[in-house]
């Protein structure tokens, strides 16, 4: 099992991609193939210690930036570091791809080269989210902004499988992202994908609220990408705002640096559940191999965390039966499979 | 000027409605009626020091529970609270209705007493979200679930006005609540509403994402009330996960303990800057009259402030001036008036 790493890619490459790289190689034993501009990523290799790790390094002359049009950079930029550690992953020498690129890019790419599982209308970014009690999967964060009913049964179909197989969560509780917990709740579109969420063999606990959400009740959030998205966004921005906040607050008198001083410890645990980057990245759910999706803003952390996503996700997909399952489902339900009354899921 | 207040909607009713009146009586001079079952106000009203208020009651025999179905409560209890109050309004005995009752009920109940203002298509609820810079005016938080381009062009321009003549802000800062800072971002709607907003006599800024939010880049945030309810429910959930995290977090050691004492100040202070209730429930704009909605939740705090915020309205609102600005701009733009080329705004 290798995973590609693009190293080129997000704010900061190569060097929080090649540190990011080293670490997971070391503290998991992974083998990872670094992708991009070989001298760029070999200088960065020289501050790391990398003896007896397994990292290889593939060439690219070209790498997409933040600011491309996805679509134009990747066909003008066909030796792009993107382009070229996602033809790996689908020719089979590594077995996924990891990326803090740009999104809209990788995605593309992703789709592109590795193609969508049978049955699979739109892969689907599934985002972890930091609750009180452990993490919950949001998707679609943003891959898809304008979503049929029949997309948003896909995402509870992939994500319930994800859940099992990669977080081994024995019957994964899917909710619909809403705005009350009352059945009937919601814009047009959640009336419709109510009724068939409730049909499918999934354990549907109803719509959900961001109380229940951050509170742990739920496992499986599903939206469509635009409001998953700022669902995501605006959680993040509160969350960072009310840490500044005690930080600016705490600096301003004396008494309170040393209560911050006393209680840095905490705050640095804090921020660690509430990091998103503690979790690794986005599996980009629906593809015939794996992407993961960073932040672009992603620290070595991030990156270390994305890879070891990749690593779990390859050891416990065996023989495929992630995909399998995904196409499986997704190839049998469907509004229209689930033959609901004429009043429900039209 | 005197303020209706509906004293048996919310979770604690009558007690924080009682308190809350008798508070800003008290701290603002306001002159209020308390709408509501006589023995149970007054009841409460004795707990209180009411020497030298200006605080009425007015018999209602009926109240409308959280639970039910707005619109056959209001149907059905014709002598409720709430109605009571609003007919209050509409008949020029008070300028202004307070409830932190059923929202649904509240928002059916005035829109039927008061009546939408000429022009305007869909009233909407303007929610401030506290930032880190002061406030923004969140629009539609949840009024309207399923939003047309011409909806969204009228909450842009009602939320200008009143961030001007309430918040006296100058030239509010407006901005389209979207998945990506860069224009052609978003879905079909916010692809459409886009130029629309920016075809307006408005400083429109452009699209903003949860960080620009937060850092208190935007004054008034324009969104459909479906994405716009997600999006502070899912702040406020992750806002209270946070603190509930630093709290418990503090609580494990000792010495963290300490620390906890010490910075108790600074905690208090954050608290209050994020906490709904400081800013005293969201009006419902587009309306003849002023309706102010509280969450059902509310502390006593959170009604005090409601009750100050309608007033703040009614003083500047004069021979109101809000509402005629309202009618005229929502009479003057339109998608069709705004005249924008093919490709845009369709």
């Amino acid at each position: 099992m290798r995973i590609a790493v693009d190293a080129m890619g997000g704010d900061n490459a190569p060097g929080v991609e090649v540190e990011g790289a080293v670490a997971a190689s070391r503290e998991f034993g992974f083998s990872i193939t670094l992708v991009g501009i070989r001298e760029a990523i070999e200088s960065e290799l020289r501050n790391h210690n990398t003896a007896g790790l397994d990292i290889f390094i593939k060439h690219a002359s070209q790498f997409i930036t933040m600011e491309e049009s996805p679509i134009a950079a990747l066909k003008q930029k066909k030796d792009s570091s993107l382009r070229v550690a996602a033809k790996l992953v689908k020719e089979g020498e590594c077995s996924a791809l990891v990326s803090a690129g740009n999104t809209g890019a990788v995605m593309a790419c992703s789709k592109l080269a590795f193609g969508s599982i049978k049955g699979v209308e739109r892969p689907a970014i599934a985002a972890p989210l930091p609750t009180e009690q452990g993490v919950a999967l949001l998707l679609d964060a943003g891959a898809n902004v304008d979503c049929s009913v029949n997309h948003m049964i896909q995402f509870a179909l992939m994500g319930n499988v994800y859940s099992k197989v990669v977080f081994g969560c024995h019957k994964p509780r899917v909710g619909l992202l809403n705005i009350g917990e009352e059945k009937g709740k919601g814009d047009e579109l959640r009336k419709k994908v109510y009724p068939c969420l409730a049909a499918l063999p999934v354990n549907f606990i109803g719509n959900v609220e961001g109380k229940m959400v951050y509170a742990g009740d739920v496992d499986v959030l599903v939206c469509d990408g635009f409001s998953g998205n700022i669902a995501l966004k605006m959680s993040e921005g509160a969350s960072s705002t009310i840490l500044n906040m005690i930080k600016g607050g705490l600096e301003e008198r004396r008494l309170s640096r040393l209560a911050y001083l006393l209680m840095r410890g905490t705050m640095r645990k804090i921020k660690k559940r509430v990091d998103y980057s503690e979790y690794g990245g986005a599996p980009f759910l629906g593809l015939k191999k794996l992407a993961i999706i960073c932040h672009g803003s992603s620290s070595s952390k991030a990156v270390k965390n994305a890879v070891k996503v990749a690593s779990i996700f390859e050891e416990r997909n065996r023989n495929g039966e992630v995909m399998r399952q995904i196409s499986e489902q997704c190839t049998t339900w469907s509004r229209k499979a689930l033959d609901l009354p004429e009043t429900e899921g039209k």
